[in-house]
This record gives C-alpha cells, sequence and structure tokens, in this order.
C-alpha cells in the first residue's frame, strides 16, 4: 500500500535521483511528458530494425546494425529526464504512478537499458550476426522489465 | 506552379536522395510522421536550452551545454529519414507538400543543420558562453530557414 507520507519523501528522492542542472527542466508537465514519449518512440524504432535482422525478416546488414545500434545506445540516456516530479500527468500517457513512489527502482531499471544498449552497439561493431543476437535479447530483456513493471496498457 | 508528371518524377529522386536500407523503412507512413515530429521535438528541447543559456536567460554551464550540444548533433541527423515517398499524408502534421516536390532542395537544408549542430557541438568544447553564441546562431538560422520554407503554421 501507498502512503502519501512516502509520496513526498520519494519525490524529495526523485528529486535527488533525476537531479539535472535547472536548465535542463522543462517548461511544463507535458513538455516532459511529450519529450520522454518522443525519445522512446524514435528508440524503439531504431530498436525495431536491429530486432527484424535478429529475428531474420529482413536480411542482416552489418553497417546498418552500428548505425542503429549506436542510436538505441544514444536515445536510451534520454527519456529519463521526462520523467522528474510534476511530470506524472499533464498530458495522456502510460506511466505508472509507481515511477514516482519507488524512483529508486525505476532507475534501476533505466540504468539497466542504458548499459545493456551500450553492449549491444559494442556487439554490431562485431559485424556478425551471431554477435548481435543475445546482446539484443538481453536489451529486449530491459525494456519488457521496465514496461511490466511501470508501463499501463 | 507544380505539375503531377514533375511529381512522379520528384518522388523517384526522391527515393535515391533518401535511400535507406530496406530495413530502415516505417511500417506505415504514420510511423514516419510520428518519428520525424519526436526526432524535432527532442532536439528541440535540447537545442532551447543552449538558447536559454545564450540568451542569458539561465546561467552558463559549460557541460551542460557540451551534453545538449552532444544530444543536438546526433539529433540532428535523424529525422529526414521520416520524410520519405508516402510519409505526406497519414497523420496530423505541418509538412509542406514542397518537401516531395524538391527534394533535393530539402536536403541542403537537412544537410546544413547537420553541418552547423555539428560546428555547435564543437564550440561547447571550447567552454565558453561567447564561443558558443555564433555557432547557436548560425545553427538557429539553419532551423528558421528550413522552417520558413517547408513547415506550414
Amino acid at each position: 500500500m501507498k502512503y502519501k507520507a512516502r509520496v513526498s519523501i520519494l519525490a524529495a528522492s526523485a528529486c535527488t535521483l533525476f537531479a539535472v542542472p535547472a536548465s535542463a527542466q522543462f517548461a511544463k508537465a507535458e513538455d516532459a511528458i511529450k519529450y520522454r514519449q518522443s525519445a522512446l518512440f524514435v528508440m524503439g524504432q531504431h530498436f525495431g530494425r536491429l530486432g527484424a535482422m535478429a529475428q531474420g525478416k529482413v536480411p542482416f546488414d552489418a553497417k546498418a546494425a552500428q548505425e542503429n545500434a549506436d542510436v538505441v545506445a544514444a536515445m536510451a540516456k534520454l527519456p529519463w529526464a521526462g520523467f522528474g516530479p510534476g511530470s506524472e500527468k499533464g498530458a495522456p500517457n502510460k506511466a505508472k504512478e509507481d515511477i514516482w513512489l519507488e524512483p529508486e527502482k525505476f532507475k534501476e531499471h533505466a540504468d539497466k537499458l542504458v548499459a545493456e544498449s551500450a553492449k549491444l552497439a559494442a556487439a554490431t561493431k562485431t559485424g556478425t550476426l551471431e554477435g548481435m543476437k543475445s546482446a539484443f535479447g538481453a536489451t529486449a530483456n530491459t525494456c519488457k522489465s521496465c514496461h511490466d513493471a511501470y508501463r499501463n496498457k
């Protein structure tokens, strides 16, 4: 059960965990929401192209794999700034309230994606489909586990 | 005046100019539109933070400037894949039809943004506000001139 007292303490924690320079804050909650949705969508499009190769739906293209994986790794760092305190609402979104109730756990998921997507980008440098597949799977698992915990249907 | 014959020739040109691997194509026009809008929005948010520093609205922070400029330079390469043939419609958007009627000119604007945002990222490595300001202005000009030509109000 979640208690309102915990909310304010955890909001303070969220301020620390997602600490960004004042210049990084969004003008309004709607912008933060749109930002995180945009970053996640761009990342998802590029990740999907790697998935299509991993699943043999399109031919493996080593150069394209490296380019797409580099974009995924770069984008993976961005969405989290859009989940700061005050961005729980302001526009339609699928983020569960738990993000703001247990921000340290949410951050663990974010950090795991950043780490695994970096490994995926490195794996694509080997230039082989096999080399990419397991890193792709590990990254996909971080997406799934975060979505299972923190994204509404 | 635009002629339908020119449209089909130029659509063929657009295929060449925006040639991407089959694995990079979008499942549907709606995704291409959402992709380019998302990439442009993320880029704009980071660019806006540099603008706030350039205009003295927030204190200059050399590290934040470098981080934001790096994101701008990376994002600057992405939106164009979302303007391929067939993405003229499919979701509400502000792109003028001219993009698909004169794709070579549109590409010049895109290339200019990529070039100027790379210079901006380099300029932020000097660590000074003055060093950043003129590169910021040059980049902002590329945004403006492309929007003036190709974005509806």
